[in-house]
């Protein structure tokens, strides 16, 4: 089974980080490749910076098409960007490691919260609950105000900063569980919820195991009504390639 | 790992078909295990059956923490009943095939329509669906009008009109998934798969795989707050042994 | 009019209780019995103790049934254990404690909080809150943090901390009345109400009245649909002699 | 105990016919009496009508207040007209006719669907669901087409409409119970009932059992908060006599 | 363009400054209009009040009518009182300031505040929110708690307390914008927005510039369906001028 | 006041259609400018198409800027795309077409349909209606299967089919108003409008004059809390020149 790791943003040393962590929990049976766009934003901050990403995405999920042998694509960015775009692309499930970390967290506990980077993007967290359906399951949106780059840069100071929101989150919001909001929190899960004591879902490996879930069932991406392949048709300028989607025989 | 399926009704001939189809859905290092309780209704087909196998489900739960090295446990039928209680009782995860059926066919799709055995059962998956905040992913719940023991009873004349009444949701509900609603389908998964041409999501297979998602990432049902063990009281009656939770050490 | 009030939990101690508090507002024509299963907890303090406990109301309503005479039922436990079941066995109105307070709370205020016992709890009304339609209409749901059974070992204390979090409901809120969250606070409801200045809706009084208001209408439990009586069938072990229901003529 | 019914509008013979129906209902310590507005529609079939309506449910309720000795007031017209502004008039109880048929019929079914009138009102009582919070609890609003007036000037052929329609509500809406949507139906409750075969709720009755329960309990329109009696100020032209609100001493 | 502003109060000072600021607003070829009803509260504050205003709005719109030549009107209370009743009585748009103020705010934030002038009034806010779908769109009412003609008596003092609560909501909502919650401000929008550095939407310029883009569109109150004229009927005592309404011809 | 509008596909003849219709409209003051993105897909007909139009969006949108005295822009597709994007990246007012249909539609009628081109693009219109707060707004989506480029290939045949599916939701709806879904519809809003005899809401006039609203009220695109202009940082390959946000002085 090989699952392709999406990192939106083109920072390859968060790709890395992402592939280690989703490496560590794969399966046996599980091969992880992961990849970043080739054009777009270091880091995702932002509805613009989420609406360059998206692109990147889709044109990745495109690339893997056409490698081939690709059972499924987790899109490791928490705002989930191109995600209904991509499932167009394909019919290997893919996945979002938001999504991914709202369901898994609705399995362990009846409410939880969210402790993501920046303040700012928290719009984007709670238009995503509302469409996944999970407005109500979620307390509250919580940021550590934290550049996503700084996870690099600066990892002592943003630990810090994040397991004390999750300390507060712990305390004050009647929660059973916390959400990490950000792909590059991936290889601090462990040690953030030793040191917070409750069970933290990062969605990196959340959204592994799902994939690896649909893998397992035969599950596809539907091509029944909404998210069939997208018409075919011409684009222009840097956007050309595009063009030439090259779509499984039958369609 | 070890994932207990516990079948909520008494029909041990149905616990088979369920712990055969999840075998062969299984990861190469799950090792499965079926029960169903020692007391209870041959079949659920009301919210008086469910209510009386919610009891059967904690009990057989309360057994196997007894026994011990169990990783995880699966409640196997689309009602979920006991679910909340199950999950107070261990620190395993514990899905129901019910919520773990919507959790899967919204990756795959956008909206989904269910096909169950009894109308009468609408309105529990309804509840279901309120409570898990997938109302609106569901376009429709309809029904084949089956005894869920005609599923063993008479499999043909019930295959036809559970693929017959798909075919009519995949035609009319503008949907990309179908979930099947009851435990007892799941070995028809594939052959319905086939006749209806979507992707049919079934429960015990999607519990098995969250149930091995969950314990591969090493998470928990959180014991933080509403979870939590219960308080040990005593029960009376036939209930007596209840009154005997044997809880880990430290609480 | 005969109103059969089930107590869920089984203190007889605390059925008298609330026996009591029932008789002292029931109607002239209105007689009042009150009984508890004869196994399950002797307290509801977790979705356990409630899961075990609906079997008992269950059982209790099929007893009643077997009596006969009875116009109404009441189930007077905060989380309304075994309601939807209950209603399925019977033609006659069941009422649960929580959704008629609910109810009544919302016919003299815009908006209400729920005072209850202990806060692992709030999960069963925030569920409940949800299905039955109320969740904007209540603000707030506050614990005491009482054990239940401590309304009766330590009722000065209980009191207080009662009062306490209802004054803070009433400040802190933007509230125009208060529900509380415990059949046992039934005989309490009048020197609450005292302290704290705004109308305190207490559900065993609310479903008495609710009951009355139905038997008075002539309105049954519909049998039209997802209400009717279960299907009869085998039930197996302890639950065995649940396989004879006896279900009115032309059923 | 004395309850006040209010027609709000000016149709005596349509009071005189919900007087009649309610006093049939009424408790053996009920007193009925019934008014409608000086000034006003002799229907109510708009958001206009409505509008008018309201200000004489609120005048009818400040004469109840002047003359003393009224325990609650029923606002007998579908649309609940003027029923937050009564509210604030009085301590008394205040029910509406659809909040109390909604209710009740929560009580006895899961889903239910509401026969009204004329089409044209359907968004009144879809905006009240909405308000009440039971959105979920109403499959669907049907409509008789008949005007209201001719519930008197041809009962026959209104009757039959009737009938019809909440016949097709059983057959297609998937519902336990039928919600009448009109006052003046007040007296065919219990012939459409025999014709349908299914509970059908009819908001007088249900009404009058509410008032009757909130005050067998003691309990207010809440004086706390925004339900509080409006700050007398002057009104001028026909209005001018409102100026001189009489509130309870202390206010 | 002649846009008829309707104060729903009596105030007639009120009106002047209404009008005086929506003159200050209006397009070149807007001419503007205002009036207040002969008959109803000098301000509005409760739900009784609001009965009564939306009385003399539905008689200032059948004035309108009457005099003819009017493109659109406005409704300027936050409560919007009788809005879908002056709807109904022509085919010109009408719009509310409430319902302005959320429309405009939500399309330069993405989740906004109310502040307001008295906390009663917030539960008329809340219902209208949910009615228009703003629900979650605003984060909080807050009240000034000020008495609306202290927006005239004492103007200083009402502005002084009316920024302090636009700078909590501005620090402490996680908003980008402020509505303010009373016609009676319509004149002091710019400076407030100068002292609290945000967007301000403020109601009566919004239903100008919304009134404004309906005619100018050449978009009518829809007359299919639930919004279509009245039926005609007799209306009684110091309504009866109501009974004339002279439909357009057709009707 | 200068407005841009933007068609997010490349089809320059359908931007000339676009801008045709909004200068028949446009206030006497305005001038409108529009464009098409250098780069993109020539229609928009799927989440993939959307994802690649909404990088055109906002590179059109920093064109803008850079040419400076750009009052308003408007999002001329009808899924809305890059809208929050775009506002992040100016204080000018930024509106979708999709939002302003809705918005006016709600402002004269209770309840509207959309007619769309494409079935497989109703999902994005939903999600658009969540994200919004018009859910319960919209009765239905309806799609008259038409590719967006047939409008200008094929208009007679696109403009009856177009015709036949309002006029189905005209009578089958229970509505009052039309929300047409594309911007190519834009000329021909008043010919449908005709021959359905319902009012028609298209989104480019719709946008145009809350555009002009917003404008005219001095209302801007909040700059405080989430819309803030993007936090600069690179870009790599074909996107690389967006690391080059000129933000205004002072950020």
């Amino acid at each position: 089974m090989h699952i392709r790791i999406i990192n939106p943003n083109t920072t390859a040393s968060m790709t890395r980080v992402i592939e280690q962590a989703a490496r560590a929990l794969a399966g046996a049976d599980t091969h992880i490749s992961a990849t970043q766009p080739e054009a777009g934003p270091v880091s995702i901050e932002s509805h613009f910076d989420e609406a360059v990403s998206a692109v990147g995405v889709a044109e990745e999920v495109l690339k893997g098409e056409r490698e081939g042998g690709i059972d499924a694509y987790i899109v490791a960015c928490f705002g989930d960007p191109g995600l209904l775009a991509a499932r167009e692309l394909t019919r290997a499930p893919v996945i979002g490691i938001a999504e991914a970390g709202f369901h898994l967290a609705t399995l362990i506990s009846t409410r939880f919260s969210i402790v993501t980077t920046l303040g700012r993007t928290g719009i984007i967290a709670e238009h995503l609950l509302e469409q996944y359906g999970f407005r109500h399951h979620c307390r509250r949106i919580r940021a550590a105000e934290i550049p996503v780059l700084d996870l690099e840069h600066d990892p002592d100071a943003a630990f810090k900063r994040i397991v004390a929101e999750c300390c507060r989150a712990r305390d004050e919001d009647g929660i059973g569980a916390i959400v990490l909001g950000c792909g590059g929190m991936a290889n601090l899960t462990e040690a953030i919820s030793r040191e917070v004591g409750l069970p933290v879902v990062e969605g990196v490996g959340a959204a592994l195991k799902l994939a690896e879930s649909l893998v397992g069932l035969g599950l596809q991406t539907s091509k029944h009504g909404d998210l069939d392949y997208p018409r075919p048709k011409p684009f222009t300028g840097k956007f050309a390639e595009l063009s030439e989607l090259r779509l499984p025989p039958g369609h």
